[in-house]
């Protein structure tokens, strides 16, 4: 039987995230946490090994729930355009809803010591159902087969990512980014800037 | 007439480019920078009023110098598709030959408080010759002109990014990004993904 019954996973998460929020990675000790939820630091470490995990569980969770806003969008439209657009317009209502705390938790992670490998994890959960979006839209002849899907879907992120920045450069206050401006990417990504 | 005529700004800007580089940010300190130039901390601050600005401004001739290989890059060349190939081929190799000073530069300067700002006049310097390549596009009606030239150029710059991201996500080592990668990444944007 489990030394710390009472103690769940998921109620130590949702602490350990508001408080890796508020006071970010470094200064959120693992007592406070513990202290927090009413338990010693053992029943913390009974779950996570060390901060570093704890950590990645916070990050990889926001991700799951990202994503699963992403798919839950998608399903049923059966135009794989459509389906995009619906996708990546929950992406960024999810991402504008909760912008301060993830961003935060995300320009955090950088100091950990598998970064890269959290970061990977990030994506490639974050980016799937459009992944899956395309490869529907590739095997109903829509689109090409070349680039791969995964490789289309990081390009079209990227093209979000790159209008945000460029909005924010120049200034914009608010929402970089508006459902409008997710039918011109899509639409842009679909058939081309060049003039037909 | 200058107090210290014999210590030129660019001196400056080479050696605390260097330990910036070396050391990061906030370990490469003014005394280092002066005594490594030969010269007194005065010497350094008739230049430049603080160790921020002095940073700024060698990332600010990291942009420039960028910028410069990629106008030169597409110079000549009347084809609007072409320009922006060459344009970002440029771009890839000058930052592939100096990628890890560009980078460990660039996440120093999230320390920095005037971080947006410097950010923003990084990407506008750098974006520019794409961003001249596509009015040169709209100007001879080759491309739609909305969206407009700034914001596809960022666009075009995200989905490199993007891919360049999946590519290090997946795992590949040494450069993400190859000569050919630029050709398909600038022919899916000028005629998009659906298949004709």
């Amino acid at each position: 039987m489990s030394p710390h019954p009472r103690v769940g996973r998921e109620h130590i998460l949702d602490i350990a995230e508001k408080l890796f929020t508020e006071h970010g990675y470094k200064s959120a000790s693992i007592r406070a946490i513990a202290s927090e939820c009413g338990v010693t630091n053992a029943a913390i470490y009974y779950h996570f090994p060390d901060k570093e995990s704890l950590f990645a569980e916070v990050m990889q969770r926001h991700a799951d729930n990202l994503r699963e806003k992403m798919t839950i969008a998608g399903e049923n439209i059966d135009f794989p355009r459509e389906k995009l657009i619906a996708i990546l317009k929950a992406y960024i209502n999810t991402i504008a809803g909760q912008h301060a705390p993830i961003f935060m938790l995300r320009k955090d992670a950088k100091h950990l010591k598998k970064h890269g490998q959290h970061r990977a994890i990030w994506i490639q959960r974050v980016s799937q159902p459009l992944v899956k979006a395309l490869q529907f839209a590739q095997e109903k002849n829509e689109i090409k087969t070349q680039p791969k899907a995964e490789e289309a879907a990081s390009m079209l992120l990227g093209m979000l990512h790159g209008l945000a920045q460029q909005r924010r450069c120049a200034g914009i206050e608010g929402r970089a980014i508006l459902e409008d401006d997710i039918e011109m990417v899509v639409n842009l990504f679909w058939e081309g800037i060049e003039k037909q």
